[in-house]
């Protein structure tokens, strides 16, 4: 038997974070031709951004990978508190990681792998999506980091 | 009975804007797979960019506010020429705010939702999208602000 | 009779390159909800980015157009690859092309065209797509473009 979404978190010893709060006028998920559409995810602790700056300048890249991986799992949080159950994505469609970044980083793919491990370690090859990554001149908050998923479900 | 958006823009008094021509080799819309995918919009006046520049070092937050609100109008006005009627949205699905940043600048948000309010003001909560804020380190024309978007269409 | 897309490649003497391998933890095209969503494609010679840097300041703009091109038929070649023929793509529904720019450049459209002028050179008006042009303060291993790519498919 394939384990299942929520099996694999457990055995990850994984805990969701609280689902994100929208921080201004839009829908933390939209669900629409068979497609979750998750807003973008920043990470904040005790309600201010952790580790804002640029990354590389403020920010180093493992710190930022690990807020990628982060946002990526508030994401989760969001979907799972949409769809009702991680177990309805069928598969991690596509993933954008912006990554504030100082002149001359070229190291975004590295910080978007952050997010794309994580999500194969939650749904196997189902979590392996489209991605792009990309350097942002700034971000909301001043976060180093956003994070964008859309997922197929059933 | 429930307004038709058509009917809301009426009542917001709102005239949109002509439809925006394209400049250079893509389609202001695509309709497939029952969504309308609208082309990135910038704002021009008289055929040159609204306000050049970044926003804060050189155009105030509030008037990119203000652009991000017409960019979502043109937006609208693209898919009234493609579709022959508002009332065939559906649903605004997700919508990306670029914002040209200065070093620093930190409130995208803040800009993104000069876009999404006016889309909950004709749509009502089908207005309200899945959404990104985002800094770019320049957009065409030296645009302060870029806004693409995205409907469920019947 | 109308040119299959295959055809029309041939007929205009364009060889695509070998599809791109992923470095990275994703994948290099998901199929879903009758779209192929393509990952990011930056250009590389022999192992490493060609003509990295800033465009405008290090790599002109014309050069960027043209790494846009190759960048575009390179996600061609991941189609080719994933979907087994060309043919089978009905149209090309969205394409972003992110320029990573200097300051005060702002020419990302003509860039842009580079990709998708030699989409519509395949697809004829069925490659015109909605499309955003923008501008990165970084890429993936200094890369001066990435573009993005998602295609209706039957």
């Amino acid at each position: 038997m394939v384990p299942t979404p929520t099996e694999r978190l457990r055995a990850l010893g994984v805990e969701l974070p609280p689902p994100p709060r929208p921080a201004g006028t839009y829908s933390p998920v939209v669900v629409e031709r068979g497609l979750a559409w998750v807003a973008g995810q920043i990470v904040l602790e005790e309600g201010r951004v952790a580790h804002p700056g640029l990354v590389d300048r403020d920010v180093p890249a493992d710190t930022a990978r690990g807020l990628a991986r982060a946002a990526a799992l508030q994401a989760l949080s969001a979907l799972r508190a949409e769809l009702g159950s991680l177990d309805r994505i069928r598969r991690i469609v596509r993933v954008a990681v912006w990554v504030a970044s100082s002149p001359g980083f070229g190291r975004q793919h590295e910080v978007a792998n952050g997010a794309t491990e994580v999500l194969v370690e939650v749904f196997g090859d189902a979590g392996r999506p489209a991605r792009v990554a990309l350097g942002a001149a700034g971000l909301p908050l001043n976060a180093p980091v956003e994070v964008e998923l859309w997922a197929a479900v059933d």
